[in-house]
Formats: structure tokens, C-alpha cells, sequence
């Protein structure tokens, strides 16, 4: 059964352990077996850090894993979570299929418009840095290495706002499309 | 002359050319050839969107590029910028060293409670979203990535806020200790 790491920013939610029990019922249904970052035994070794453990467990993981689905939802401001985008680059460069989806259905330069009033207008934010205004959900490099890496744009779902970090409709649909692409391996799935 | 990939948020600046011959003179002065993004030439093929292009064009750089040294520094919130997160990950994955440099000298708890007061004292942000509280600049896959990958713990720079995307004092000392690295292969060096 393919291992797909599941990267997302539900991790630092109060019932992120409940969410990733959800989301391993899910991959199973469609024929993976999914790798939660915190199922992780984290060793408590005298001398480590406990955020280097972490890190070694998760990136174990993700050198382990056939592929991955990464939940780029806007995180503390209009872009992704800056540890999911690093996941998402990890696997890009090990070569590993990663499919994404976002809860935020709208385009980057509207997300940024609406902390940055005046970047409505010229398309520049508060420290004049421009805004990528290509019609992605976020900076190019992430959609594309997307694209690129498993043949479909992110999934945009527009979740409501009280469910942003826990719908899996968006997570759901990328199942979809990797059992789709791994079918030819798993011709007991559903 | 080993090759440098010069990830960060600098591209968006008006004088993003500027500073890109600023960080390559630099490069030269230690022995390295800084391969900066926005010298790519992106051709103008027929049917070919320009994000794609120019995302193939940085891949392709990085691929090019025996090392990379990162401008971590925050975007537009209290994390670094998707895009240089991505480009981290990837050559993290392809595994070149990578240095890194933030022009925020405070920890991530520090600045993510300056965007959202509450998160100041139970270290959970407006969408009770936990916040890391390791002593990091950023998530920990970040500083973790960057301390395997280069040896060396994430530059932190207090830059002043006029000069918060151009100041390269943080850049030139990535550029030192990567020239410690490389100076086996580089014996002309200064």
C-alpha cells in the first residue's frame, strides 16, 4: 500500500490528533496507508532537542513515503505554512509525486488586498515588495511544483471559515486524483 | 567556481536588479558565482505561461547550483516567504548545502504575538492554532533543515526597518561560513 505523508498545518490544532485519525481513515479508503507527522515517536533522548527529533521523524517520514498531499492553506497572513511549503519542496526535490489543496478558494494578489489595502491598487505591498498577480492561490513556485510533480493544479476548496483547518473536501479530491495516478499498483482499491 | 543559488523576497523590491549585482559582487569577493533568479532569461514561447517559465527557469538553476544561501527573512506576516521556503526545501531535498539568514533577529513566538496579542500568553494564535515555542526564528523544519544541511544555525540579523529586504550583512556572513566549507575546492580564495 503506498505511504503518502500528510502535511498540513493541522498539526498545531487542539484536536490535530482526532483530525489525522480522519485523515488516515480517508487514505485508506482509497488505498494508501497515510503518515501523520504526529504519529511520530519522538524519542526522548538526553541531550537532543526535542525540535530536532522532530524534524529527523518527520523528514524519516517523508524519505519513506511514495508520495504526498499537502494542505497550503493560508496560515497567519495570505500565504501557506512555512514548515507545509518546506515538506512540499523536500518531496519536489526527492522526487516523490506531491498533490495540494488549499481551503482559501481565492487568488493570491485578492488574499493579499485584503491585509494590505493599498496593494489593492498597484499591486505593491506596505514595504513595496510587488504581489505575484498570475491568478495562482500562492507564490508560482508553489503551484508549479505542484503541477509539475503530480499533473493537476492545487485544489482550491472554499471552506467555511469556522471549518478552514479541519474540511477535507480539498484533501478528499487529492486522494482522487493519486489513486488515480497509483491505480495501476492497487487494482484491489475500492 | 561553485555556483550559488540566491533565494529571496528581494526579487519583489523595485530594485530587486540592484541588489541581485550587489549579493553576486559579493559572491565573487568570497569565490562563488551567485546564480540569482532574475537573471534568468524567460523566453517568450508561444502557448507557455510566464509563471511556468520562470518556474522552470529557477528549478533549473537550482538544479545548476552546487549550494544555495536563503533571505528567510518574514513576508508579509511573521513567517519567511513561500517562494524562498520552497527553494529551501527543494535543495534540502536535492541535497546541496544550504545557508540561511533572517534580517529579524526575535524569536517566531515573539513576532507571531505581535500580529496577534492573544497568542502572547496561552501560545495559541486567532484560529487557536498553536505557535511554536522552541526559541527558533521560524517552524523548527526550517532552522532544522538548514542546521543539517549546512552545519550551521539559521543568521539572525537585526536589520533596521528601512533596510529590511536589502540589508546583506547576514547575507555576506552565510557567505563566509560557506567559504570555510568550500575552501578545500578553492584554494585561491581572498
Amino acid at each position: 500500500m503506498p505511504g503518502v505523508y500528510l502535511a498540513g498545518p493541522e498539526v498545531f490544532l487542539p484536536d490535530a490528533v482526532e483530525i489525522g485519525r480522519r485523515k488516515r481513515e480517508l487514505c485508506a479508503a482509497y488505498g494508501f496507508e497515510g503518515l501523520y507527522p504526529l504519529d511520530n515517536e519522538i524519542p526522548t533522548a538526553a541531550g537532543e532537542r526535542v525540535d530536532k527529533l522532530i524534524y529527523d521523524a518527520n523528514k524519516a517520514m517523508m524519505v519513506r513515503a511514495d508520495l504526498g498531499i499537502c494542505n497550503l492553506t493560508p496560515f497567519r497572513g495570505p500565504g501557506a505554512d512555512a514548515g507545509t511549503v518546506f515538506e512540499l519542496g523536500l518531496m519536489v526535490g526527492l522526487n516523490k509525486p506531491v498533490f495540494a489543496y488549499t481551503n482559501d478558494a481565492a487568488d493570491y494578489a485578492h488574499r493579499v488586498g485584503m491585509f494590505a489595502p493599498a496593494a489593492r491598487e498597484r499591486l505593491r505591498d506596505d514595504h513595496d515588495l510587488e504581489v505575484e498577480n498570475f491568478g495562482n492561490f500562492d507564490n508560482l513556485m508553489l503551484e508549479w511544483a505542484v503541477r509539475e510533480s503530480c499533473g493537476h493544479p492545487v485544489v482550491r476548496h472554499a471552506a467555511s471559515a469556522a471549518d478552514r483547518y479541519r474540511d477535507l473536501a480539498g484533501f478528499e479530491q487529492c486522494l482522487r486524483l493519486a489513486a488515480a495516478r497509483f491505480s495501476s499498483a492497487m487494482p484491489q482499491r475500492r
